[in-house]
């Protein structure tokens, strides 16, 4: 690209023109039409996520719908690469994910990639991956999914995943995922085999999945497209989500590997005050007499823009807080004030749902129904129960 | 190599010297001393395999006899690739392995790469590479071994083998897979990543290992050697086979691809006279006078080669049958009818053997003790019976 973003699986810089990635990705925009028919289908109202265009970018989600209100239904996948704890960054689009779920009523399917992380980071060890697997499936747990309908499992343990990316690993040669990925001679090659087993899941059904993920894993999901029919499958449909940004910038997304610029899962409610009090990146002017006089900008501000993604839900609110500070009438500090005030009540609740988590991992990992019916076909017949 | 001769784990073609293999591959010749030792601890004659240099060199052997004598022991792996049935050549070294484990006691890993003759192979389904697996270890079953100590698995349904594979996976880079497998950019990435997958038995148990198999798959132990020690396991040992000729030349080694000049194991006794009559070659004359003018030359006679790596168990009759022979005393057709013999009584018994192996499949798989420890390992506890 030649812009002045970048935007893979590993890495995303600068301020992203999400326009411009549309056409760059060879993917189609989110339309009115595709939200008003998603709103028909499920006769809700439809979430933030869709409202404000966080999901902003599709492929084959027309289709998606067509199919499900044909009767063949459809199925949802995503996933979490555990490296580290978990920030607001990462489990929004988990959010966005549990209501498709439910207003669906569809499987859901979650991927936790302790190898790539282990892999793909030369300096963790696959034990801190896969203790990361389990600190992270308790805050996706947490979100609220239905445990009888989603399956969440770790790589490293549902290796039954290896079988299933054979015959996907046949299908890419070096070439493709080198151009696709950037792989060199350095490359290790568990690293150059990872992404079959990223791909496995869109087959775990005969019907069409949809991936709800941020827009800089669709270089799994074209390379998928380019054979899944000939294996039998559909193409996988996805829905891309834009990034939440760092505390600290618009530009680039929220790093776990700057802790001070991510709210994290876990944070207590005076970290998320020091946090967004110290670093929280605003669109106000330099002195008070400026910003009553001038107004703010909020379309520079990192905390209007959490609040946008999702931090509130009142879209009258939104909206007149918009206006408030274009007009001068509201100081930075007052909208820090609200946003860690916002963000302080939904880590209360979240941190109370992980604790409770922490009984129902089983669950959604081996005795679900759902989870059941995936282990049945991984382990052989004269070693069941 | 600039000789008349190539041996990668994918190709063996022209007349082989061992001596120059043993330079080339940096091992060690398989000494006299080494077999006498084996004699010793074993307090058992050796086996012809050993007695007669079909095993002819080795990695670490001497550290694999120090390991047992000092009480720390040791376990064997090898291995088949499913692509199709099999035959005299293949079955061979299993005989050897058998003995090594009945005279030391051991445990013995064999990995039956599914997924690999299926990446590998351009036309094989994985269903098709599933279904040799079958046949095929049921004619691994009938060599013999003891059930409670062996553990054979498929690598599409021990897919725990894929958690092992992840660190080795993490050792290893294109390059270097590259430089030892000749690997290019059309490689499929499954067949880049195979490796690490044949390599992670080598550390099933933290003692040395020890692999019976021909040299042939010697560049996958030479790789494992480089990094095994930093991943804190032993180095694998390897003693190492000559290939078994096919029934019309002493070049190359037998190929399943050609179905004349290979003896089946499934073959009926009809088979065997008929394409030993027709196909065996030997270093017989052109004419019955010349025959025993000159004598033959057993050197050129893959009829007196198969006697000498397997059929004839007995040196001293080897030793007259050589003489006599040289001295003009035999007929090709004579040893053909005595080859033919063997064979047959050989595959009388081994197709018994295999009979009864259908009833024991399950143990060797899954419910002997060794089997049962390995699932356990890869079963997660709340799926346990």
């Amino acid at each position: 690209m030649v812009e002045d973003f970048k935007v893979t699986p590993w890495e995303v810089e600068g301020v992203v023109d999400y326009n411009k990635l549309i056409e760059h990705f060879g993917t189609s925009p989110l339309t009115e039409e595709l939200l008003e028919k998603t709103a028909e289908l499920t006769k809700s109202e439809l979430p933030l996520f869709f409202r404000r265009k966080f999901f902003f970018s599709h492929r084959d989600y027309d289709k998606v719908l067509q199919d499900y209100e044909e009767g063949r239904g459809f199925f949802l996948y995503t996933g979490r690469g555990p490296s580290g704890p978990m920030h607001i960054g990462h489990i929004i689009p988990f959010f966005a994910t549990k209501w498709l779920q439910e207003k669906f009523g569809v499987n859901l399917y979650i991927q936790i990639t302790d190898d790539e992380k282990f892999l793909f980071k030369e300096n963790l060890t696959f034990e801190d991956t896969k203790h990361w697997a389990y600190e992270n499936i308790l805050d996706i747990i947490a979100v609220g999914f239905d445990p009888d309908k989603t399956f969440i499992f770790q790589n490293s343990e549902f290796t039954k995943i290896y079988e299933m990316a054979i015959p996907i690993a046949k299908k890419i040669n070096f070439s493709m995922a080198k151009a696709v990925f950037g792989f060199t001679e350095q490359s290790k090659i568990g690293m150059i085999f990872f992404p079959a087993i990223q791909i496995a899941p869109t087959f775990f059904e005969k019907r069409r999945c949809l991936i709800p993920a941020a827009i800089d894993q669709d270089p799994y999901w074209r390379l998928q497209r380019d054979f899944a029919e000939s294996l039998g499958y559909y193409k996988t449909a996805a829905i891309h989500s834009k990034f939440v940004p760092s505390l600290t910038s618009l530009s680039g997304k929220m790093s776990a590997s700057k802790p001070e610029t991510a709210i994290y899962l876990t944070d207590s409610p005076e970290d998320v005050e020091k946090k967004v009090w110290k670093f929280a990146l605003t669109g106000g002017r330099p002195t008070l007499k400026e910003q009553r006089e001038k107004g703010g900008e909020p379309e520079k501000c990192v905390v209007f823009k959490w609040l946008e993604i999702f931090f509130e839900e009142d879209d009258k609110k939104l909206k007149e807080r918009y206006y408030a500070c274009k007009n001068g009438e509201l100081t930075c500090g007052e909208c820090k004030r609200y946003l860690i005030s916002k963000i302080q009540e939904f880590l209360k609740e979240h941190q109370k749902r992980r604790k409770k988590a922490e009984k129902q991992i089983e669950k959604f990992k081996y005795t679900g129904k759902l989870a059941q019916e995936m282990w049945d076909k991984a382990i052989p017949e004269p070693l069941k129960g």
